[in-house]
């Protein structure tokens, strides 16, 4: 299918106050929207972080994308390559300028902009040929896609600003019992078979605390994982890795770096404890993998089509990760059903994607979704991958409209967790990692 | 596309006395050809290599594969691991059990059995969608594949016996002399920039002083390859890598297993020689990737879809190659037109496919393709990548029949070299790798 246009929405989503190791989440986040509109009038979206830098080189690529053939995706990543002019590991990373937990060169702009053009490309080119996603990867191993509960330490608030101010679902969740509420809450509405926390936040045994809680609450089935983003040293993972041996089905990010992680691992293990490692903060493109390959770094790593570069890179990470006795999971940020549907397609096309993926999907407010019949159903955690063409949604195109006049109205752009941490809660606040 | 029925023809094609290690080709080759039959009445092709437990797995399959999807087929591979009850790793290969160069655990039934079914269905999916297989893939790269002149030690003869017997195109070839009028010829009527020589048929001065022959009379700018299949020791290897230091592109499988590999790998870099060692024989598998890489073995795997699971696997090799900085080239046995364009279309859509690919085709009779049209056309050592739907080929269904004829009317079944090196040439051969 010829492509007849591009175009490039920034919406934003209310956003609570969830916090994590470099501050806090902003009452909106930005996402972008890709629309590749066919010949046929047909349209196909992608989504992705929304970053100015980002913005700007996906407009100026329309000209460029307008009438490739969206069946031919790898020549839309040769003009992206191109046009980015990108040593693909050394352009600095367009959305985590701010956020900045990884070092410049972690996370790239080539994979990230190509990304929600594939995807809207692979939309596109299903719905044209009348095949779900999940095929055109290569066809679907899994009729269902499970999802975890993901659970923040949370202030007061449910996103949103003035007259926008959405309601506070979860409530306050700043002890290990706000925790296990708002567990409770999640599973109850959606049913997730494991657990996710987002730790960093407060010292480590407030956090060992709350993992032991959500154990005693939840019972010995449930996998728990733990995700500090960095903030601890090596000594400190190793001491939390050997208090929570028995409880965590990962143990993610706990330390900077292939070389700390490595030792983290190693450590562990001379102690004889073995919680594999898991990561979206050390090896977030190819050219790491040899690296932790070569350290036994990381047992785990955690994909996301958003920066592997698209739905197709992501499934051959899935062969790299089974070539290598590597486990997979899948990362996740605030997003929209638009990267929910593509995040279950492709997890649905990963033989190996066995562990229960990340979403932030019931942090969206139900007013901000851009797809018709608002917010995707769960049913005992898991998405059913849709065997209607592309990626199975209509856009709601009023409801995408208001996430752009939305956009348009509130004065927040690059995410920047730790500068709305410093405004809302501590003037004194510096982002540090480690911290413990 | 629901496929309605699968038909699996074996085919016999004459195969010229062309030398090899372990022997030489017996005077004709068989191929299975797996046609799927889409419920519209269309039908899609998959070619692979002959051996009779393969074709008693393909026909005990048919029930199975019957009424599935075309276009999902990783439930096709799950059909097919589950039939063969295998673990993809421990079933011995069912191709080479006669031929036998690689010990039995190297190459395996599962993705080989999987292969031209696999193949058949993104030709069926493909035709049922209006779209080129490469596009399925991820989108073509190039718009023309280029091939490399692949020479062999020969003695006269032209392939098929009694009624059958051939014309002898290319005529002996024993000698250094005979080997570059065989270069010449091939390059004459098909345009190739590079060459590769079978070697591992005398003893390796003589080697050498053909590949010598054929720097003089190609000139500097023509990349050259040697591949004894094995023949030789880890110090022969050496002795030969260091005389041919500046004529070789890659040095293809001089000696046994990713140990000696390795050991002749590492013995060159110490002797200052820095010649790639590519394989076919010691890296066959996914699970054979780790070590290589860990003992720096490889530097160049050969990727045939037809042992590694498939194009889509393929695919993903070559994404592992680029993530490990491997370089990456292509195998080939004799084949037909229906494998040829099968790996045109892999090879367009391969990014990090720069070497020249191996193939049989030229010692292809003529009267032995399958496909409508007679033999593929070549334009400068290259194949152009098909823009219409599937593989890009209509089956010549008389052709079919008499290659199918052919082969119920021969006594050949599965491939055995060194036997018919013992009843044609020396009756005292015996098959010894390494040889020197």
């Amino acid at each position: 299918m010829k492509i007849a246009d591009m175009i490039v929405t920034p919406v934003a989503i209310a956003d609570a106050p969830l916090r994590n190791a470099p501050g806090i989440h902003e009452p909106y986040v930005n996402r972008l929207i890709v629309e590749l509109v066919g010949e046929d009038g047909e349209s196909g979206f992608g989504e992705a972080a929304y970053s100015t830098q980002m913005h700007e080189d996906l407009q100026r690529l329309r000209p460029e994308i307008i009438a490739c053939d969206a069946a031919t995706q790898q020549r839309l990543y040769e003009i992206v390559a191109t046009h980015l002019d990108a040593d693909p590991e050394n352009r600095p990373d367009p959305v985590l300028k701010n956020f900045d937990l990884s070092p410049a060169k972690v996370k790239t702009a080539l994979p990230r902009t190509f990304s929600p053009i594939e995807v809207a490309a692979l939309d596109l080119t299903g719905r044209s040929l009348g095949l779900p996603v999940a095929e055109l990867l290569g066809g679907r191993v899994r009729d269902t896609v499970p999802f975890s509960a993901y659970l923040f330490y949370k202030h007061a608030g449910g996103g949103g600003e003035g007259v926008d101010e959405r309601e506070d679902v979860y409530g306050e969740a700043m002890t290990p019992e706000g925790v296990v509420a708002q567990a409770q809450q999640m599973i109850d509405r959606y049913g997730f078979k494991s657990i996710k926390l987002k730790a960093g936040v407060f010292p480590p045994d407030d956090e060992i605390a709350a993992i032991r809680a959500l154990r005693v609450a939840f019972g010995p089935g449930v996998p728990l994982r733990i995700d500090p983003n960095t903030a601890w040293t090596v000594e400190t993972s190793i001491r939390v890795g050997k208090e929570l041996a028995d409880d965590l089905e990962y143990f993610e990010d706990p330390t900077f770096g292939i070389g700390g992680m490595a030792a983290v691992r190693h450590g562990l293990l001379a102690e004889g404890v073995d919680i594999p490692n898991a990561t979206n903060m050390c090896v977030t493109a190819f050219s790491h993998i040899p690296e932790s390959v070569r350290e036994d770094a990381v047992q785990v790593i955690l994909g996301d089509h958003h920066y592997w570069g698209g739905l197709r890179a992501t499934v051959e990470l899935g062969r790299i990760c089974s070539t290598f006795g590597i486990g997979m999971s899948m990362h996740s940020n605030s997003h929209l059903g638009v990267s929910l549907m593509a995040m279950t397609h492709l997890a649905a096309a990963i033989p190996n994607l066995t562990y229960d993926a990340d979403t932030h999907y019931p942090w969206l407010d139900e007013g901000d979704e851009i797809i018709v019949g608002g917010k995707v159903a769960f049913h005992d955690g898991c998405v059913t991958v849709p065997t209607i063409p592309g990626l199975g949604f209509e856009i709601d195109r009023d409801a995408l409209a208001r996430g752009h006049e939305r956009f348009q109205r509130i004065p927040y752009r690059d995410r920047d967790d730790a500068g709305h941490m410093r405004r809302t809660v501590d003037p004194a606040w510096e982002r540090k990692l480690p911290r413990w």
